[in-house]
């Protein structure tokens, strides 16, 4: 097995708020990531993928490909937007680091097993909320 | 003259939006950044001081304080808000990384002056809105 | 399993030296890092915490507290110090980053544990001794 | 098991070219990398390296003998080079950045295993081709 | 005066040499720069524009625009080429890192003019040959 | 004129002292910087040198030969030292980042005048203590 990985950015507005809960509760949680009129950041996305590279080509699979996919499932979607707002896929679930990660997995992980025939299938997803946090997933079960 | 500078960063939330305009038209010039349910950036600014080192310390300004400064004069009012909504010093103007910039400068000029007793003077501001987008100012008038 | 990371910093002298070895011998072995007189580094701490996100905040452990815990446990210790001389934990051992991270393992592990009632554990530490050469530690036996 | 990475970088020109085809069906399939005129890039290795650390010196291994090995063994044959004219273990090869790690894999890790007497062992390579694209090998068999 | 900056990223090949040399002189002079087989950079161009802010958008030039100018008068021309043998307005020109930025700055400055109608100057032109090495040009007259 | 720059990082023990004080005073002015076992950085010098560049070969000055410049007249005196102790030029100097700055300006102006037969100038030193906090000097007379 052999991995590649593409890194891509994006801008996106957002707060950390459970709707359960009274606004104190938010903020004695959330801190200053609960503000109601929001705040933002410029998330960095890893995505890796691994399999054995075509002798034809050399590549797990096309860099150009793989940038294509995740500006068709994800970019288009969260680039310039309200993750809490503007983001079907993202209604009802707290827009933590960790849920986007996991959110984002679970568009890829199909879309890149059907466009690679199943030669190359999603590793590791990498986000970055600021240079210096982030959250990964690679698809572990979780309850 | 020796400068000193020193970076700090905020995460904050903001639309390009000149409200003499109609939807269509802000959608027109500004594109997915007048988004109205808001985008995002972790912003980083890099505040640069010039003077003579002082002999007794070397420092033209100790960075420790330069920061403190920094932080009670900006980053309260910017991190982890809506630029557009929760800061007064921002209303009524577009908050493009341009006019953010001159914004601070503003506010950082005078500061630096009176603690460092005229010893120091604020010399440029450069705001990273993206890691690839920047604007810079040296306090030139404007018209 | 979802992995979080926060990155944080420190600014350090020391130098590699075996007290049981001639200066000669250290020099022959260690080169300008046995300089007597002490070198030093400004690093780069990553710590990797694993767990399942918390259904009611969508955190594995929240940025902050984790921010909090190693700022407490790690660099209230270390940073501005002489790692040879200021701090207890690595008395009597070689400051190499190998040496480092392994001992920052032994002390963030427990305290990880304890403050997320084991809902989260300790997964990966990772340190830049220079922008260019760290080490990785993940909890193996060693010898 | 303790960790280290050491990181170097090199630059080369190459193209993506498969002989067995025509020129149309290289630019279909590899667009502007396949410019026959050579294209080029920085790349960058990291290169890391497991075992225990030595109890006399605290090291996996020596950073600097690390990058020795690295320097003799790839940049020595890479570095300034034209990766598919001038690189005899790259003749005949397409030089994707996926074959390159692959290759690169089977240069280093017998040569580590034999400095450091097996008491180190070569455990991942990390090829950047541009600051958003790399690749990853571990040394799994592939077919 | 305010001023913005773009950076944008291409990767090219080329080699350092002069026709009137032999090519024992060339390696004398350019080293493994020479070398007849070409070598390659990621090069990173950052593109600095002054101008006042237009109160009706706030911008000095919208960061996109500048971009686009970027992309269709440089890097639709040196984006995986090689910049000796692909690009008509290097010929007969030495590739140096300064030549280069000389060569965009004639190419960038009329055209930010004429699409700014005059509101907007090219300021700087900044490129990066590797990470560590970059020259810069403001347009001050040369011999 | 054109601008050229080279990045060069040496890693250092210092501490920020003022023998005329007493220790007391010293703590209370630097803080953690008076630590007298010291503590230490890895520095990042980008050293700038304008000239026009030699129609001969592109170049304002070689990069290898600034390059060695540097090594020679700065690294090779301040890598993997302390800087308060094993440097003769910072003898009774407080080792703060300007005062550096101003020190290496007065080696390294002279050297690329001779260097270059006048033909280039050092025009900038930018030094980084941390990657957030840095000193430059253009040779401005000081008092």
């Amino acid at each position: 097995m052999v991995y590649i990985s593409k890194q891509v950015h994006f801008s996106a507005a957002h707060k950390l708020y459970n709707p359960a809960w009274s606004r104190e509760k938010n903020e004695e949680v959330f801190g200053a990531c609960a503000n109601e009129n929001w705040h933002g950041h410029n998330f960095e996305l890893i995505v890796t993928v691994k399999g054995e590279p075509d002798p034809d080509t050399g590549f797990v699979m096309n860099f150009k490909e793989l940038k294509r996919i995740i500006e068709d499932c994800i970019l288009e979607k969260v680039d310039h937007k309200n993750l809490n707002v503007d983001v079907p896929f993202l209604k009802d679930r707290i827009t933590s680091c960790e849920n986007l990660v996991v959110s984002f997995w679970k568009i890829l992980q199909p879309e890149i097993a059907v466009v690679s025939n199943n030669r190359a299938a999603l590793h590791k997803l990498k986000l970055f909320e600021t240079p210096t946090s982030y959250a990964e997933y690679s698809g572990e079960k979780l309850s």
